[in-house]
């Protein structure tokens, strides 16, 4: 966040199939795995619904109103990457449109998560090219100012550095620290694992406060039935 | 509002025919059914388009990213009813999920809402269980603290007791208190009676201003017209 | 903006075939072929999505709570206007429902763009008339006081003049001045022209630092790699 | 809230002493003594800062942009009397002024509590009338539409009585039920009597962690210590 | 708005006598006297209290996060103007600060209104150089990309020409368009006459309802009083 | 960010005769200096205005409505230090009051920067502790779920590092990187030799176009005159 103008070109990106498996976990069992952290603020929404991802990170900093650097980053790609952009001050501004997101997924990225805005969305929908964002908006940028790739960044409240796992689904955007995304996955799994049997024994009408025994530790906390 | 840590288990509800057929009316016509109050903030959205209904009110309190007492409610839900649940303080944690929607649909709860997050929503809407919420989050609650059910709430700025009708669809939520649901139901059929004549009448080409003789009491509030 | 209790009957439109071959182009590509200007805030978005219009603003401008104008305006609406509603104070109210857009489209109206909410948005989608609103709120008006028809506005930030013409899709919503209106079509146009060829380059893998010659700018402007 | 058009002249106040001593004790101690529960959204600020008060709620329902029942309410203040004024949606137009305070102070009024706007703030200061407003704003009211007085409202968020005790300061504004007033002006006494106690112990370097006894609790729930 | 890189020399400033006459009624009277019309919005706070000024408009448009322009306005300025900001999109950054200040008051300039962020502010209030703004912020700016200066601008959404006068205090601010100066002037001046005499009959406990004959309308629109 | 229920002891603080230096140069200087990155987004702001610190950062992470670990944080404190607070998620509850303050005075804390409410701004006013928040609340805290003390925090945007100097005035929040700081007091200082200098000739009526050589670059970036 703190060097401006350079491109780290070599990362540490975690390993591919951890990456990739952490996708069909989603966003919110992955963040429960990691101790319900990491996750970016729930402004951040799918310009349209029903995407599901995981990839490596690849990040950029940008500049107010100028996209320059997703050009510079877009050189940085390796399949799947999901791209991480991050503004130096909110802006709502649409960094990104059907032309950068041909270049990106020519390139191998998967998605893009960008704090900011983003236009032809109905383009980007026809293209499968998932996209999280703050906004939508036509607004155009310039290309006169520096940013840095690959540094990491403060994307939408969460640090992210490159190489981390993001995972994005309706439920929002998670990002998992490359040395964490080993064991996150484990904890994951083991999560998902019990979630079929609740689900079937929740179904059938069995309450919650019997399921986990919540019935002692909240008259313990005080609570009273009043008829 | 005032009282923490107690459950009601005895509510009045409205009655359910009265409460079953407010939901073909529609949130707009119910509230101006009202005399154009009982309306929740529109920040309230539903999590997917086209779910309309209506259903008995059965609330619950909950403290800032602590959703125990979400357990504890589904307990007092019968058929027919719509939870209605209220944050101490603005929050945006996905308080609910999929398995507490599958205990709440157990147990016949028609909707949720909410003025906090709630997270898998693509499952939610795969099990048409409907929520209207103010975000959409995957980040998770813990349980350590109490608040209350079936107490009356604010919920998204407005009053809602235990027993009232919800009545909720694409444009929004409102709340009719027991005591008058009988007669608003009588007003909004009313109103909507005479919608499918007007509705003819203005696609024919018949003006607002003729069909409802607003030319005059427009002039007289002094509107000129100038070529 | 300045004059209350007025209706501007006889306004000059843009040349109707300049404001009708704008829709296909988009907001985005006329925003920019514009110098990128004109944008209406983002906060304004689409109550459907995929609907893409052009056409001529006819301009209200309402007091807060009150659509009394809304009614007033329908009657100055010729085939192929945009209503382009404006309001004295911020605010989220149902200015407009199903029964406004059914005289709007009786009158020939394409679209409302409004900087306030509008409601019925089902019934809405179903009779195929956009709308771009900063809310959805069942929220119902009264009719007491009076605003103007045909005054400039400030909509969404925005100022619009009757007969400019306004281009709205998924991305949001441009003004065109009428009188930028035909050299903005042929700029758009040319933009267009450009974009396919693009994007089979982009899509074969060339980079955009390349295809736009970015690199030896970034070089002097002081970007530099880190392996 | 349901009612429109309505004044209640009759309104059952709280014991004048009990709601005149409530005003020493600031809105975060009686919060607290009420179980923190009864604040108004922090949003809520007074327009200039020092002021410290408490008073029985006088209160009014307001349509958007439309002062008129300020001039109506005016007349049901009695002394020792705070209006608290709320909207029926959300509005920051500045629909009181100074000679409005001047006639509310006329008649005895504390202070003015108000979910919208106010102007003629430095005017204000200077007659020493203080009021909690969510903004400042010239915009003037029209006197068009009616809303009520002296029926329970809710403000920023909080459940509003007539004759409720309101205690406001910098640190905000808290709803204290008449039925709760004295009981919780004695907690609240309580909560007084410790604090210099414990000040006293603080400034002298002991720390929460023992005075509060907080270790072992922090150790059971698993907190650890790394050099 | 729709010129980029160009700055107008000649602009015509509505005659200085009137534009300095307004000051000393206030942006709320002078709102009013315009037919309750012209305000910007309440976001724009002045950042320190007490300044009450009024001015002949300058304008400028300003890049996100660029400020090359503010160096290129001053040089427009004349004595008794104000320097009126807007940005093209919105921005908190802080584009203004003590060095500017400097420039702006060595050429004459009274205020500077922006739709944007300010910093410097301490030294701003000891150099009695008042700014009402959006945001304040130590958020610097680039200066690479060209706005224009003495183009119609939309501040704060308000349409705000060259030479327009800008009147402004702790309630906000107003702008007045040059054409309506005069006529504006008087029509504040007579609401102004009446205020003392208005005053001082509140003050005695005459109420509002009886002073403006309220009553007989109020009863016709049906209010109704219950003991 | 993603280890809980740690507190970490042993941190490295930046030296205390530059973190102290920093202080007199202020946040907007420093952040000039830094490359114009560092700062903590503008929505942070000081609860009573003058004060102008620098010290080193004790961080402390959040669960919502809950300041248990502002008292463990407590007994980390060394004097000089600076102690940052972020959450787990957005809040504005009112985490920290006048007891605290007299714990964190007493341990030798010269200031509070907390991305949540803050309460007894009177209080703290009084007692000369500073406090940069982002919002003033009395909403009371639980103290039941464990959190952090100094690991990395994200606070309104910004990584902050424990043993990172926090520099804090009426313009906002800048976070020095420990390794960074040195360097940055160095180019500060710089900064800060040229500014009465350039004061003194802005003061004096020398355009910045001039003294920054400004004409000549605006004219090839095509900046135009009409007269």
């Amino acid at each position: 966040m703190y060097e401006l103008g350079v491109v780290y070109r070599s990362i540490e990106r975690t390993d591919c199939a951890t990456a990739d498996a952490l996708a069909a976990l989603g966003s919110a069992t992955v963040h429960e795995a990691m101790g319900r952290v990491g996750l970016l603020k729930p402004y951040m929404r799918p310009i349209y619904p029903g995407a599901q991802v995981s990839g490596t990170a690849v990040t950029v900093l940008l500049p107010p109103g100028d996209n320059w650097m997703l050009h510079v980053v877009a050189e940085q790609i390796q399949p799947g990457d999901i791209v991480v952009a991050a503004t130096f001050t909110d802006s709502t501004d649409g960094y990104f449109g059907d032309l950068l997101a041909t270049s990106f997924q020519a390139r191998g990225a998967r998605a893009l998560v960008i704090d900011a805005g983003v236009r032809d969305v109905r383009t980007l929908a026809e293209m499968n090219f998932p996209v999280w964002s703050r906004a939508i908006s036509s607004k155009g940028c310039v290309k006169a100012t520096l940013g840095s790739v690959n540094v990491p960044v403060v994307c939408a409240g969460m640090l992210v550095h490159p190489g981390d796992v993001i995972v994005a689904d309706d439920d929002g955007v998670v990002c998992v620290p490359r040395a964490l995304a080993s064991q996150t996955l484990e904890a994951a799994k083991k999560r998902e694992a019990n979630e079929a049997e609740k689900r079937a024994r929740l179904a059938s009408g069995v309450l919650g406060l019997d399921m986990y025994a919540m019935r002692e530790p909240l008259s313990k906390a005080g609570l009273r039935y009043v008829d």
